[in-house]
């Protein structure tokens, strides 16, 4: 950048200033040689907001295919005119939707690492000295990402949900005719309270237990193989499917607030009801407290019995509580930007 | 190239010129050292229409597939001699064969860059400077790839189709034992013309956003990749494959005039008769019209929120608006060449 | 090798002698520090037999894979015990089978090249200048894979088909109880014979065209990709099972003799009786030349419209045709042993 | 490790000691510039227990995603409330949970080499030199890693088998609403106990035949290929889910005792009766002894018919057994250690 002109740099400047008071890296992850377009006003925005319009377009994507796929299903089911006479997908259909659509959100959301739920970026703001100032806007283009992706996916199948539930009516389970469905997760009639929580941080757990081994690059094991490197959207995908197949029956397998919180508020405002806050005895809040906890306790999980790697603060005196307790790890924190992902 | 005679260089000179008027670049992409046959009448032809004989086996392999996985599953609804019971196939099983078509499409076709539908290569000519001339004749093998593609499918199952059908009679949705469905895309009843038209339109918008998004290679995110590499034909098999279990209810998921209109104007000459352009309210001219629309707004989409690179115009001044009024943008596609993929 | 002694240089010199004999390479792919051991004698037989050997396992895993999914699928139809309360698997699990047969019978034959087809190993000989040598021994190898694979298959199921058929009874289909299905191929009943032969060509020309491309590295596309390199046989996984979900309604895509000719002599034997042969209007004879047929037109097209390398006699003058009429083609052969895989 | 203090180096000795006399080579896999918290005490316990930590994590992965999927599909069967109409999932989506299951947890386990399998551990050693001491330890490691997660399995779905069973009764098959084969595997009725044992063998026999061809290295065949490297762990997706959809109705494909006997113990000890053991004719014990024999034999036919290698005793005199009966094998051993993985 040393041919840039004295005008440049004060542009450049400005930009990296902006960026840090929202809570990004100074530098935005851009090639040095398409940096020249940053006097464009749009440009400008966009070097701005780099990473938060990565993460927005990723779970934007993501819930385009994930509830795609349970609309496509949940709509067309029984129907005798489909190639094969019996709908035009099955159950497993949404695992293929939510697993690929992660995947290609990561593909997608590659300028800011692909985190694509809160409690992921937490996680890696916890143990892996992601800077916690990045999590508020993070979240914020997470959950947008959620909010707009259902809205489109509402504004396709509009027609579909009309002949099924009749115009203006709109449901949620237990009615037969439900199609809340299509947006967020509900539980099934047998759940205790306690047990939708466990479902929800198990599944979490493993989540984030497995994201931190994917991503594993100290790992040098007899197979040679450090982390899952390119294959990791593949890898990501059979994650997903895996959730989905094995542990996505009791409460719809969520693990994710901007995957359900956001496309909840959505059918909340096109005019599912109440109900959407109160099926399930009020489910609504677990599928944004669950995976925060269940994130935490895989990635401990995974921390305390595997990672070597001197970010995580379980490699530091009695487990990190050391810090903690004596405010040495939060003091500690401004000198973290070394880490800056 | 040096040690070629006169008479070589000058063949060779010819062969460019050829290529050069048909709106090809003046070199093929072909190994110098397999550049020996170009004497030979035969390998002249292939020299000169090397990428549209490689679009043209592209679209005919995702057609053969596409439409062959349509024909076995709709054909042999409900056959209880099939092993399970039930059919050689249900509804996903489509989704696995336009998905692995295009997969496998993108390798044979390598030479071309594997575009398969004309849309695509307009957003490439719009937004990546590929120059416009390529599009006529990528266009036109396109276009007879499906075309030729879905003849071969209904010889393989001409029988099949006879006796779901009678001998001689052929029809169209909602004909109960309608076949046409086998070549091109029919929307479901409860489609009003403004869903049939949005629906192919946001399914277009998706299919070329992750197409930008996996072809980025200047995205220098955390994760270390840049753009989906080698991996590019197996994410392209999920894309598809998400598109058809999520928005393939509706109308179909088209998505690509060549994989539409060419097998609809086949069938119309095999005698499906006059409903092929008349169903579903002359439904036939969207899955025209709305890829090339949807593809565009997903291309901008990518570029607005997106790409950084000096090839998009919206990284130039009014988002490339101000060339387009000034007459700059026109007039400086002559020294764009230099791009030519 | 310079650090042998004398009489290990004359054992090594004995068995080049009988690999060249038996059609192999005079040297076995085996590296040289793995190359201690061949003065033992089985060490030896390994040596002298080690492509042989490797396609005979490529074959038989194959076979295990595909034939047991038959078996599976079609031996529990309507299994009301089963998870899901429908059968251990579906039309589709039979595409599954094939398909990652084929993938992992590639990886281990990777000594021989993983052919696995008797009209692949053809093509190769054909087109791709393998020495016309290979072919009788590893014709063998790959028939001997498929008997003694669907044997075992038997064995594995002898309980459940004697549940299904009764002890001692054999069907062929079209009898209801008919398991001869499992070991090999039958067409449905609809399909003349002309029917049969061209589903059955055109399966294997598909089938060879995209192996061909898939193996085509002199492929400088827009990509920038070279042929699937290691992706290859997952690619292969993607190609049959795309042939089982799109052709393989009709006549069941055996487009192998080894898979096919080898395990219906097997049922045979293992007293399937005469019907093996008669059933379908004496149809045995189709998979075993219709995909030599489909196969050579497959490659034939591939190298006419797109491959430029030196190997093809297309790329010779007559598109070959004028070394064949001439003598020369065959003269020449003598000296491909330079190209030698 | 030059710059350690005395202190450091004594304490690392220390931590060498204790690895070797449990079993394991004295340095654990660990990253050089990660080694610095060894002075801390947990960190010196995951130090000295970093292999079998990561078999028992690998193996706890595995099972939560096989019983896992196998609990969702059977617990679900016929729910006609969910999206298509029939349960949450089929017999297909097991063979996806374990073999998802199985590669998720072989890039959990990549810091011991992921066998996650004693039949495994056990050929490795026979056949590649691994050394015997390491066999306990990994046995007790996997074999935990199964009794956890199947616990942690049955304490997620606790509430849908009381729903299906009732409060306090829990039932082995043929019990029609058996729930025991959530967590371990259970014969057809039709099966004698020959075909049982037969069946798990050649199972087994193909698994171990396979992971030692995708291991290969020194195969240095056409493809240019040596072994899957980063593509194995996909590989065993696909060999996993071939044996459930091939060979997995019969005995339901255990072929691992840490996935079979660890549940089995876990569900006698939730209350699942005696039945655990006796049923199927007291089949228990086939699924811990057929692995053994059937990975023996699969790789006794690997080494004989492919494996160059000199780690393979099957390449010393008489296939092994000569130093077998004069005691050199066993003698030799004490310099294996070199091999040490």
């Amino acid at each position: 950048m040393s041919n840039k002109t004295q005008q440049q740099l004060e542009h450049h400047s400005t930009l990296s200033t902006i960026r840090t008071k929202i809570g990004l890296a100074p530098e935005a992850p851009i090639l040095d040689e398409h940096d020249v377009h940053e006097h464009l006003t749009w440009s400008s925005v966009r070097h701005i907001f780099r990473e938060p319009f990565a993460e927005f377009f990723g779970v934007f994507i993501m819930v385009l295919f994930g509830d795609g796929s349970v609309a496509q299903v949940l709509l067309s089911t029984g129907e005798k005119s489909a190639p094969g006479g019996n709908g035009f997908g099955q159950y497993q259909s949404i695992s293929w939707g939510w697993g690929l659509g992660v995947m290609l959100g990561i593909y997608v959301a590659g300028d800011s690492g692909g985190f694509l739920n809160p409690a992921v970026t937490f996680c890696f703001c916890l143990f892996r000295k992601l800077p916690w100032r990045r999590f508020p806007i993070y979240f914020l283009a997470q959950f947008l990402g959620g909010f707009v992706g259902s809205g489109v996916v509402y504004a396709n199948y509009i027609n579909a949900i009309n002949s099924l539930e009749g115009h203006g009516i709109r449901t949620v389970p237990p009615s037969t005719t439900a199609t809340a469905s299509i947006f967020c997760t509900y539980p099934q009639a047998f759940m205790t309270k306690a047990s939708q929580f466990f479902s929800e941080f198990i599944a979490s757990a493993i989540l984030m237990f497995v994201i931190f081994a994917l991503k594993d690059d100290s790992n040098p094991g007899a197979m040679g193989k450090t982390g899952a490197g390119q294959m990791f959207p593949l890898a990501l995908f059979f994650l997903i499917f895996g959730l989905g197949a094995c542990f996505g029956w009791e409460t719809g397998y969520a693990i994710n607030l901007a995957r359900d919180f956001g496309p909840r508020l959505m059918s909340y405002i096109l005019g599912y009801g109440h109900g959407v806050w109160s099926a399930g005895g009020y489910y609504f809040w677990i599928p944004m407290v669950a995976p925060f906890c269940g994130c935490t306790f895989g990635a401990v999980l995974y921390d305390v019995f595997v990672y070597t790697g001197p970010e995580s603060p379980i490699n530091s005196p009695w487990l990190g509580f050391k810090y903690l307790l004596t405010g040495g790890y939060w003091r500690k924190k401004k000198d973290q930007e070394k880490y800056d992902v």
